[in-house]
Protein backbone atom coordinates (compact mmCIF):
# COMPACT_ATOMS: atom_id res chain seq x y z
CA UNK A 1 0.00 0.00 0.00
CA UNK A 2 1.68 3.33 -0.96
CA UNK A 3 -1.18 5.83 -0.79
CA UNK A 4 0.74 9.01 -1.79
CA UNK A 5 2.35 7.32 -5.14
CA UNK A 6 -1.52 5.69 -5.72
CA UNK A 7 -3.50 9.48 -5.31
CA UNK A 8 -0.77 12.07 -6.52
CA UNK A 9 -2.08 15.45 -7.33
CA UNK A 10 -3.48 18.85 -5.88
CA UNK A 11 -5.60 18.66 -2.82
CA UNK A 12 -4.49 14.91 -2.25
CA UNK A 13 -0.66 16.10 -1.95
CA UNK A 14 -1.39 18.60 0.22
CA UNK A 15 -3.27 16.58 3.18
CA UNK A 16 -0.42 14.23 2.97
CA UNK A 17 1.72 16.43 3.14
CA UNK A 18 0.01 17.86 6.10
CA UNK A 19 -1.11 14.68 7.57
CA UNK A 20 2.76 13.41 7.26
CA UNK A 21 4.00 17.17 8.96
CA UNK A 22 1.42 16.30 12.35
CA UNK A 23 2.90 12.66 12.90
CA UNK A 24 6.36 13.73 13.13
CA UNK A 25 5.39 17.03 14.84
CA UNK A 26 2.93 14.99 17.54
CA UNK A 27 6.16 12.61 17.86
CA UNK A 28 8.77 15.06 18.20
CA UNK A 29 6.82 17.01 20.83
CA UNK A 30 6.14 13.79 22.70
CA UNK A 31 2.94 13.52 22.36
CA UNK A 32 0.34 10.84 21.49
CA UNK A 33 0.49 9.60 18.00
CA UNK A 34 -3.46 8.87 17.21
CA UNK A 35 -5.63 9.16 14.41
CA UNK A 36 -8.04 11.79 15.90
CA UNK A 37 -4.71 12.99 17.00
CA UNK A 38 -2.80 13.95 13.63
CA UNK A 39 -6.48 14.52 12.27
CA UNK A 40 -7.05 17.55 14.38
CA UNK A 41 -3.22 18.79 14.05
CA UNK A 42 -3.79 18.35 10.06
CA UNK A 43 -7.09 19.89 10.05
CA UNK A 44 -8.56 17.08 8.24
CA UNK A 45 -11.18 14.67 8.78
CA UNK A 46 -10.32 11.63 11.06
CA UNK A 47 -13.09 9.33 8.84
CA UNK A 48 -10.19 10.40 5.85
CA UNK A 49 -7.30 9.22 7.54
CA UNK A 50 -8.49 6.35 8.00
CA UNK A 51 -9.89 5.39 4.87
CA UNK A 52 -6.64 6.33 3.62
CA UNK A 53 -3.97 5.22 5.99
CA UNK A 54 -6.32 2.46 8.11
CA UNK A 55 -4.08 3.05 11.56
CA UNK A 56 -1.40 4.39 13.19
CA UNK A 57 0.98 2.26 11.93
CA UNK A 58 0.07 2.47 8.33
CA UNK A 59 0.84 6.73 9.14
CA UNK A 60 3.95 5.89 10.11
CA UNK A 61 5.00 3.83 7.87
CA UNK A 62 4.00 6.08 5.42
CA UNK A 63 5.37 8.79 7.26
CA UNK A 64 8.87 6.84 7.11
CA UNK A 65 8.80 5.54 3.56
CA UNK A 66 8.47 8.99 2.88
CA UNK A 67 11.15 10.76 4.59
CA UNK A 68 13.42 8.11 4.69
CA UNK A 69 12.91 7.85 0.93
CA UNK A 70 13.32 11.37 -0.14
CA UNK A 71 15.76 12.87 2.39
CA UNK A 72 19.09 11.77 1.05
CA UNK A 73 19.79 11.88 -2.35
CA UNK A 74 22.40 9.97 -3.82
CA UNK A 75 25.63 11.94 -4.03
CA UNK A 76 27.38 11.46 -7.49
CA UNK A 77 31.00 12.92 -6.39
CA UNK A 78 32.47 10.71 -8.79
CA UNK A 79 33.59 7.57 -6.95
CA UNK A 80 32.54 4.70 -4.41
CA UNK A 81 34.03 6.23 -1.45
CA UNK A 82 33.51 9.51 -1.64
CA UNK A 83 29.58 8.67 -2.55
CA UNK A 84 29.44 6.48 1.04
CA UNK A 85 31.26 9.07 3.22
CA UNK A 86 28.73 12.01 1.48
CA UNK A 87 25.40 9.67 2.10
CA UNK A 88 26.70 8.23 5.90
CA UNK A 89 27.39 11.60 6.81
CA UNK A 90 24.00 12.61 5.92
CA UNK A 91 22.29 9.65 7.51
CA UNK A 92 24.38 10.85 10.34
CA UNK A 93 22.85 14.26 10.53
CA UNK A 94 19.36 13.14 9.97
CA UNK A 95 19.30 10.62 12.36
CA UNK A 96 20.65 13.29 14.91
CA UNK A 97 17.67 15.63 14.04
CA UNK A 98 14.38 15.23 16.84
CA UNK A 99 11.81 15.34 14.45
CA UNK A 100 13.91 12.33 12.29
CA UNK A 101 14.90 10.06 15.00
CA UNK A 102 11.60 10.30 16.94
CA UNK A 103 10.43 8.66 13.42
CA UNK A 104 12.83 6.34 14.05
CA UNK A 105 12.24 5.64 17.31
CA UNK A 106 8.33 5.35 16.67
CA UNK A 107 8.69 2.89 13.45
CA UNK A 108 10.50 0.79 15.75
CA UNK A 109 8.47 0.82 18.60
CA UNK A 110 5.90 -0.41 15.90
CA UNK A 111 7.17 -3.20 14.64
CA UNK A 112 6.39 -6.54 15.02
CA UNK A 113 6.43 -8.57 18.26
CA UNK A 114 7.43 -11.91 16.43
CA UNK A 115 9.89 -11.11 14.01
CA UNK A 116 10.03 -13.05 11.13
CA UNK A 117 13.40 -12.15 9.86
CA UNK A 118 15.68 -13.72 12.24
CA UNK A 119 14.32 -17.13 12.77
CA UNK A 120 17.05 -20.05 11.84
CA UNK A 121 15.54 -20.78 8.45
CA UNK A 122 13.42 -18.75 7.64
CA UNK A 123 13.76 -16.20 4.48
CA UNK A 124 10.38 -14.05 4.40
CA UNK A 125 10.77 -10.72 4.67
CA UNK A 126 8.76 -8.31 6.91
CA UNK A 127 5.86 -7.40 5.87
CA UNK A 128 6.26 -4.92 3.38
CA UNK A 129 4.38 -1.41 4.60
CA UNK A 130 5.32 -2.15 8.56
CA UNK A 131 6.78 1.23 9.55
CA UNK A 132 9.99 -0.39 10.59
CA UNK A 133 10.79 -1.77 7.34
CA UNK A 134 9.74 0.89 5.86
CA UNK A 135 12.22 3.40 7.64
CA UNK A 136 15.02 1.35 5.37
CA UNK A 137 13.14 0.98 1.95
CA UNK A 138 14.49 4.08 0.78
CA UNK A 139 17.97 3.47 2.38
CA UNK A 140 18.20 0.19 0.58
CA UNK A 141 17.68 1.94 -2.87
CA UNK A 142 20.06 4.69 -2.29
CA UNK A 143 22.43 2.37 -1.52
CA UNK A 144 21.85 0.34 -4.77
CA UNK A 145 22.12 3.19 -6.91
CA UNK A 146 25.27 4.38 -5.13
CA UNK A 147 27.01 0.72 -5.62
CA UNK A 148 25.01 0.43 -9.48
CA UNK A 149 26.88 4.20 -10.43
CA UNK A 150 30.01 2.75 -8.79
CA UNK A 151 29.56 -0.92 -10.73
CA UNK A 152 29.28 1.19 -13.76
CA UNK A 153 32.81 3.33 -13.53
CA UNK A 154 34.38 -0.18 -13.00
CA UNK A 155 34.81 0.14 -9.42
CA UNK A 156 34.99 -3.13 -6.95
CA UNK A 157 31.89 -2.44 -4.48
CA UNK A 158 30.62 -4.51 -1.50
CA UNK A 159 26.73 -5.96 -2.07
CA UNK A 160 23.91 -3.37 -0.93
CA UNK A 161 23.25 -5.99 2.00
CA UNK A 162 27.22 -5.15 3.71
CA UNK A 163 26.45 -1.35 3.20
CA UNK A 164 23.24 -1.91 5.23
CA UNK A 165 25.43 -4.53 7.57
CA UNK A 166 28.62 -2.08 8.27
CA UNK A 167 27.76 1.90 7.26
CA UNK A 168 23.63 1.55 8.01
CA UNK A 169 23.84 -0.50 11.18
CA UNK A 170 26.18 0.92 13.21
CA UNK A 171 24.70 4.42 12.57
CA UNK A 172 21.45 3.50 13.55
CA UNK A 173 22.56 1.93 16.65
CA UNK A 174 24.23 4.80 17.86
CA UNK A 175 21.18 7.16 17.29
CA UNK A 176 18.43 4.83 19.00
CA UNK A 177 20.91 3.44 21.89
CA UNK A 178 22.70 6.96 22.56
CA UNK A 179 26.46 5.48 22.41
CA UNK A 180 28.94 8.25 22.18
CA UNK A 181 30.61 8.56 18.72
CA UNK A 182 33.69 11.06 18.44
CA UNK A 183 32.57 13.05 15.82
CA UNK A 184 30.49 12.23 12.70
CA UNK A 185 33.40 12.84 10.17
CA UNK A 186 35.99 10.31 12.39
CA UNK A 187 32.83 7.64 12.22
CA UNK A 188 31.91 7.85 8.90
CA UNK A 189 35.34 7.75 7.43
CA UNK A 190 36.57 4.86 9.37
CA UNK A 191 33.10 3.07 8.74
CA UNK A 192 33.66 3.49 4.52
CA UNK A 193 37.64 2.65 5.29
CA UNK A 194 36.11 -0.82 6.72
CA UNK A 195 33.73 -1.04 3.83
CA UNK A 196 35.55 -0.19 1.00
CA UNK A 197 38.92 -1.49 1.67
CA UNK A 198 38.38 -5.25 1.70
CA UNK A 199 35.51 -4.94 -1.43
CA UNK A 200 38.38 -5.41 -3.92
CA UNK A 201 40.71 -7.83 -2.04
CA UNK A 202 37.22 -10.00 -0.88
CA UNK A 203 35.47 -9.04 -3.73
CA UNK A 204 35.04 -13.13 -5.05
CA UNK A 205 34.27 -13.76 -1.50
CA UNK A 206 30.99 -15.14 -0.74
CA UNK A 207 28.36 -12.21 0.45
CA UNK A 208 24.71 -12.14 2.39
CA UNK A 209 23.09 -10.49 -0.76
CA UNK B 1 20.76 4.41 39.65
CA UNK B 2 21.63 0.64 40.48
CA UNK B 3 18.82 -0.43 42.82
CA UNK B 4 18.88 -4.30 41.62
CA UNK B 5 22.63 -4.21 42.95
CA UNK B 6 22.27 -1.60 46.18
CA UNK B 7 19.35 -3.78 48.11
CA UNK B 8 20.05 -7.33 47.35
CA UNK B 9 18.46 -10.13 48.91
CA UNK B 10 15.66 -11.78 49.81
CA UNK B 11 12.67 -10.34 49.79
CA UNK B 12 13.81 -6.99 47.91
CA UNK B 13 15.40 -9.96 45.20
CA UNK B 14 11.78 -11.06 45.22
CA UNK B 15 10.26 -8.24 44.50
CA UNK B 16 12.78 -6.82 41.30
CA UNK B 17 12.38 -9.94 39.94
CA UNK B 18 8.54 -10.05 39.89
CA UNK B 19 8.38 -6.34 39.19
CA UNK B 20 11.26 -7.13 35.78
CA UNK B 21 9.07 -9.82 34.98
CA UNK B 22 5.43 -7.25 34.42
CA UNK B 23 7.43 -5.01 32.60
CA UNK B 24 8.13 -7.94 29.98
CA UNK B 25 5.06 -9.60 30.78
CA UNK B 26 2.83 -6.27 29.57
CA UNK B 27 5.52 -5.69 26.70
CA UNK B 28 5.02 -8.73 25.12
CA UNK B 29 1.22 -8.65 25.59
CA UNK B 30 1.36 -5.09 23.94
CA UNK B 31 -0.11 -3.68 27.15
CA UNK B 32 0.56 0.03 28.20
CA UNK B 33 3.27 -0.30 30.64
CA UNK B 34 2.49 1.92 33.41
CA UNK B 35 4.21 2.45 37.46
CA UNK B 36 0.18 1.18 38.56
CA UNK B 37 0.15 -1.74 35.78
CA UNK B 38 3.32 -2.85 36.59
CA UNK B 39 2.52 -2.88 40.23
CA UNK B 40 -0.71 -4.50 40.03
CA UNK B 41 1.05 -7.01 37.52
CA UNK B 42 3.63 -7.76 40.29
CA UNK B 43 1.74 -7.72 43.20
CA UNK B 44 3.32 -4.56 45.45
CA UNK B 45 2.82 -1.27 45.60
CA UNK B 46 2.63 1.40 43.33
CA UNK B 47 4.46 3.81 45.45
CA UNK B 48 6.99 0.93 46.09
CA UNK B 49 7.80 0.94 42.42
CA UNK B 50 8.00 4.93 42.05
CA UNK B 51 10.10 5.10 45.25
CA UNK B 52 12.50 2.48 44.05
CA UNK B 53 12.41 3.32 39.60
CA UNK B 54 11.10 6.73 39.36
CA UNK B 55 9.28 6.41 36.88
CA UNK B 56 8.54 3.86 33.50
CA UNK B 57 11.99 4.68 31.75
CA UNK B 58 14.07 3.76 34.99
CA UNK B 59 11.29 0.25 35.20
CA UNK B 60 12.93 -0.31 31.45
CA UNK B 61 16.57 0.58 32.33
CA UNK B 62 16.61 -1.49 34.58
CA UNK B 63 14.94 -4.01 33.42
CA UNK B 64 17.23 -3.86 30.14
CA UNK B 65 20.12 -3.73 32.35
CA UNK B 66 19.11 -7.08 33.82
CA UNK B 67 18.07 -8.90 31.10
CA UNK B 68 20.86 -7.71 28.47
CA UNK B 69 23.86 -8.22 31.11
CA UNK B 70 23.05 -11.16 32.30
CA UNK B 71 21.25 -13.50 29.53
CA UNK B 72 24.21 -14.12 27.38
CA UNK B 73 27.16 -15.75 29.02
CA UNK B 74 30.68 -15.35 27.52
CA UNK B 75 31.32 -18.67 26.21
CA UNK B 76 34.86 -19.66 26.75
CA UNK B 77 35.22 -21.94 23.30
CA UNK B 78 39.45 -21.08 23.10
CA UNK B 79 39.13 -18.70 20.15
CA UNK B 80 37.94 -15.23 19.17
CA UNK B 81 36.38 -16.26 16.69
CA UNK B 82 34.48 -19.32 18.19
CA UNK B 83 33.11 -16.79 21.03
CA UNK B 84 32.05 -14.00 18.72
CA UNK B 85 30.50 -16.63 16.75
CA UNK B 86 28.52 -18.40 19.95
CA UNK B 87 27.74 -14.82 21.20
CA UNK B 88 26.66 -13.29 17.86
CA UNK B 89 24.35 -16.47 17.86
CA UNK B 90 22.79 -15.94 21.28
CA UNK B 91 22.18 -12.34 20.25
CA UNK B 92 20.43 -13.33 17.52
CA UNK B 93 18.55 -15.91 19.52
CA UNK B 94 17.48 -13.59 22.22
CA UNK B 95 16.48 -10.38 19.60
CA UNK B 96 14.27 -13.24 18.34
CA UNK B 97 12.41 -13.92 21.39
CA UNK B 98 9.06 -11.83 21.62
CA UNK B 99 10.22 -10.83 25.26
CA UNK B 100 13.59 -9.65 24.54
CA UNK B 101 12.51 -8.06 21.43
CA UNK B 102 9.60 -6.25 22.92
CA UNK B 103 12.04 -4.40 26.09
CA UNK B 104 14.40 -3.05 22.85
CA UNK B 105 11.86 -1.78 21.55
CA UNK B 106 10.28 -0.02 24.36
CA UNK B 107 13.85 0.87 25.17
CA UNK B 108 14.32 2.28 22.02
CA UNK B 109 11.18 3.83 21.94
CA UNK B 110 11.89 5.73 25.10
CA UNK B 111 15.25 6.96 24.41
CA UNK B 112 15.95 10.70 24.70
CA UNK B 113 14.39 13.20 21.62
CA UNK B 114 17.43 15.15 21.42
CA UNK B 115 21.10 13.01 20.75
CA UNK B 116 24.19 14.58 22.25
CA UNK B 117 25.91 11.11 20.91
CA UNK B 118 25.36 12.01 17.58
CA UNK B 119 26.50 15.84 16.80
CA UNK B 120 29.50 16.90 15.29
CA UNK B 121 32.49 17.39 18.16
CA UNK B 122 30.18 16.11 20.76
CA UNK B 123 31.87 13.20 23.17
CA UNK B 124 29.19 13.04 25.82
CA UNK B 125 27.40 9.64 26.37
CA UNK B 126 23.76 9.36 27.08
CA UNK B 127 22.82 9.29 30.60
CA UNK B 128 24.46 5.91 31.84
CA UNK B 129 21.15 4.64 33.08
CA UNK B 130 19.07 5.27 30.01
CA UNK B 131 16.54 2.65 28.90
CA UNK B 132 18.06 2.80 25.76
CA UNK B 133 21.58 2.74 26.82
CA UNK B 134 21.12 -0.02 29.28
CA UNK B 135 20.38 -2.23 26.44
CA UNK B 136 24.11 -2.27 25.01
CA UNK B 137 25.15 -1.99 28.68
CA UNK B 138 25.80 -5.89 29.17
CA UNK B 139 26.47 -6.02 25.89
CA UNK B 140 29.93 -3.53 26.04
CA UNK B 141 31.03 -5.90 28.95
CA UNK B 142 30.54 -9.14 27.32
CA UNK B 143 32.52 -7.97 24.11
CA UNK B 144 35.54 -6.61 26.25
CA UNK B 145 35.72 -9.76 28.00
CA UNK B 146 36.01 -11.88 24.96
CA UNK B 147 38.56 -9.35 23.62
CA UNK B 148 40.41 -9.37 26.98
CA UNK B 149 40.39 -13.79 26.61
CA UNK B 150 41.56 -13.25 22.95
CA UNK B 151 44.46 -11.00 23.96
CA UNK B 152 45.34 -13.10 27.31
CA UNK B 153 45.78 -15.80 24.34
CA UNK B 154 47.76 -13.51 22.37
CA UNK B 155 44.93 -13.63 19.07
CA UNK B 156 44.68 -10.13 17.50
CA UNK B 157 41.65 -8.67 18.56
CA UNK B 158 39.67 -5.61 17.06
CA UNK B 159 38.03 -2.80 19.70
CA UNK B 160 35.08 -3.73 21.33
CA UNK B 161 33.76 -0.41 19.60
CA UNK B 162 34.36 -2.57 16.51
CA UNK B 163 32.76 -5.45 17.80
CA UNK B 164 29.46 -3.31 18.33
CA UNK B 165 29.50 -1.88 15.30
CA UNK B 166 29.71 -4.79 13.23
CA UNK B 167 28.96 -7.65 15.12
CA UNK B 168 25.86 -5.87 17.71
CA UNK B 169 24.72 -3.02 15.23
CA UNK B 170 23.84 -5.75 11.75
CA UNK B 171 21.93 -7.95 14.67
CA UNK B 172 20.11 -5.22 16.29
CA UNK B 173 19.13 -3.57 12.92
CA UNK B 174 18.05 -6.20 11.24
CA UNK B 175 15.77 -7.94 14.76
CA UNK B 176 14.77 -3.90 15.05
CA UNK B 177 13.76 -3.28 11.43
CA UNK B 178 12.62 -6.90 10.36
CA UNK B 179 15.34 -7.19 7.15
CA UNK B 180 15.24 -10.59 6.38
CA UNK B 181 18.16 -12.99 6.33
CA UNK B 182 18.99 -16.77 5.23
CA UNK B 183 19.60 -18.04 8.13
CA UNK B 184 20.78 -17.01 11.88
CA UNK B 185 24.32 -19.65 10.88
CA UNK B 186 24.98 -17.91 7.49
CA UNK B 187 24.43 -14.22 9.21
CA UNK B 188 26.49 -14.85 12.44
CA UNK B 189 29.49 -16.91 10.28
CA UNK B 190 29.73 -13.91 7.90
CA UNK B 191 29.61 -11.20 10.15
CA UNK B 192 32.23 -12.82 12.55
CA UNK B 193 33.99 -13.65 9.39
CA UNK B 194 34.29 -9.78 8.43
CA UNK B 195 35.45 -9.05 11.70
CA UNK B 196 38.01 -11.20 12.44
CA UNK B 197 39.89 -11.65 9.26
CA UNK B 198 41.12 -8.31 8.89
CA UNK B 199 41.83 -7.40 12.57
CA UNK B 200 45.62 -9.55 12.40
CA UNK B 201 46.35 -7.00 8.80
CA UNK B 202 44.66 -4.32 10.02
CA UNK B 203 45.92 -4.37 14.06
CA UNK B 204 47.97 -1.01 13.72
CA UNK B 205 45.58 1.32 12.30
CA UNK B 206 43.21 3.56 13.70
CA UNK B 207 40.51 2.40 16.14
CA UNK B 208 37.23 4.20 17.11
CA UNK B 209 37.51 3.34 21.01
Amino acid sequence: MTPTMARPGGRSAKVTEAVHRAVVELLAEGEPVTVPQVAARAGVNATSVYRRWGDVNGLLADAALVRFGTSAAVPGTGSLAGDLRAWGSALVDEAARPEELALLRAAVAAGPADPPALRAGSSAPAAPDSACSACLTGRSSQAEAILAAAAARGEQAPSATRVLDHLVAPIYLRALFGLPAPSVEVLVELLVERLVAPAAAQATSSELG
